[in-house]
């Protein structure tokens, strides 16, 4: 299968496995029910349930339990962009070229829908079907994913991120907002995946490298994009981290050098899966893909 | 230990442990620490603790694990406490007689430190150190924490208060509604602390009956208080409830008739205990605790 075709595959999957989750839940608070499912399903790359099933098929790890990875790993990624879209954060009116939660519903519902996508995700990696090999390894998923959600992952890189907005911070602490604000649930897929296969430390550790490359890349173009991207491709208004007056790699190094930051994270993510012994032809596309990427 | 000291040295070690906690967290993310901190640590009753270790007492569970299970649902609880708190929810600007966490700190911090502590109950149940008998419950008790938190819990019963919120609704829905955010949290206390003990199935149900019965009387006793209560006391305007068109016990059934709700599952709740064959003396001080209190 071309790396395309996998990609369309894995989202749809993603997809499906979350609308049939959302619809297996009780109908007793039907808005929040909805707001939830909003939130999950209108559009979305699926960049980490991507990541999750491609190092889970370089590791021949069950095709199940990497649908239950991305599964929890796309709550906790789908609950901070409705939080992040509040008006008391962002204040993003649109996202994926649609009304954010709080704008489609209200701000009530947004961030209760928000709050229980969180708790889902846990729900998912403590309830959900896992291979026998994986199941006993549920709490230490539920650890891996937690530390990367919370204050010493994403929650306190969107804290030093609101800090920093509006004042000048240098790249060196961009780069470490970055690192906890996207490279750490990224980091995680590679942390969930890794832990329930058979795997040497020193491996594992090259596929969690990669992961958070990969993370700062993302962040690094996504960033590049703000600038020079296309509002209609990009589903949000273009200039939209300027106008909040948020710390960018262009503002900070300028375009070229900017790009070049790209480039040599490009360079490093390659050379973290060549010393891997497994296939990593799809991961290779994917970097590529994370890399080029126009929206 | 008469009932009183015992209640002093269970919310003294609650308090000391949570503290302990937060001032363990790095420091990359000050002001968000320091909205966790305050939102944890500022007044509180300690109901769930109290009761997780009444009932882990009554068990002869080792108090680690009793300590362990009262951080996470009391992280559980104060992350409730600052989202109801909101401006686009409850808007309340005092609780325990201090600033909300929003009006102490701003909205954004207020939104990512209730995330944070969310996540933190979970991070908690994975990592804290648990005797070598409760650590194979580490997924179970994440399980439990998380349904009783989500959709399925307290979110849901949050969702239901704010569409029921200015509507009529009967004295059944409101039981539900209750039920779900009130007494998901408390029936959890003693799901948790059950489910690491070597106990009966019928007597493990009789425990969470109880919780579920002082849950909701809890919550009428709420009700009374907001209409008869000392606002110094209840470090919160009195009538508060009223103001923003709660439905409460005593709009719905008359003042009368919401009192006699309330000894009704007060008799109820000594009835679940009395058929245990454990020790409950504590847990019935508890019970007349919940029914009397005055804040």
């Amino acid at each position: 299968m071309n790396f395309d075709a996998l990609r369309q595959q894995i989202k749809k999957q993603t997809d499906e496995g979350l609308l049939a989750l959302i619809e297996s839940m009780p109908d007793h608070a039907p808005r929040l029910k909805e707001a939830m499912q909003h939130a999950l399903l209108v559009g979305g790359k699926r960049m980490r349930p991507l990541l999750a099933h491609l190092i889970g098929n370089a590791l021949d790890i069950p095709k199940q339990d990497q649908q239950v990875i991305s599964m929890a790993i796309e709550c906790i990624h789908a609950y901070s962009l409705v939080h992040d879209d509040l008006p008391a954060m962002d204040d993003d009116a649109l996202r994926r070229g649609q009304p954010t939660c709080h704008v489609k519903f209200d701000e009530a519902t947004a961030i209760l829908a928000g709050d229980a996508l969180q708790t889902l995700a846990f729900s998912i990696l403590t309830d959900e079907p896992l291979s026998e090999q994986s199941a006993s390894h549920r709490a230490k998923l539920v650890s891996i994913l937690a530390a990367a959600s919370g204050y010493c992952g994403m929650c306190g890189g969107q804290a030093i991120d609101l800090a920093a907005t509006g004042h000048s911070i240098d790249v060196d602490a961009l780069t470490r907002l970055h690192q906890l604000k996207t490279g750490a649930l990224l980091s995680a897929c590679a942390q969930m995946v890794t832990q329930v296969a058979d795997i040497s430390e020193s491996d594992r550790q090259h596929f969690i490298t990669f992961s958070r490359i990969i993370g700062l890349a993302f962040q690094v173009q996504d960033d590049i994009l703000d600038v020079e991207g296309d509002a209609q491709m990009l589903g949000k208004p273009q200039g939209s981290d300027q106008a909040l007056g948020k710390n960018t790699f262009p503002a900070l190094l300028g375009m070229d050098q900017a790009k070049q930051v790209l480039s040599d994270l490009h360079d490093e993510a390659l050379q973290a899966l060549a010393s891997l012994p497994y296939n990593t032809e799809y991961l290779t596309a994917f970097t590529d893909l994370m890399v080029n990427r126009k929206h």
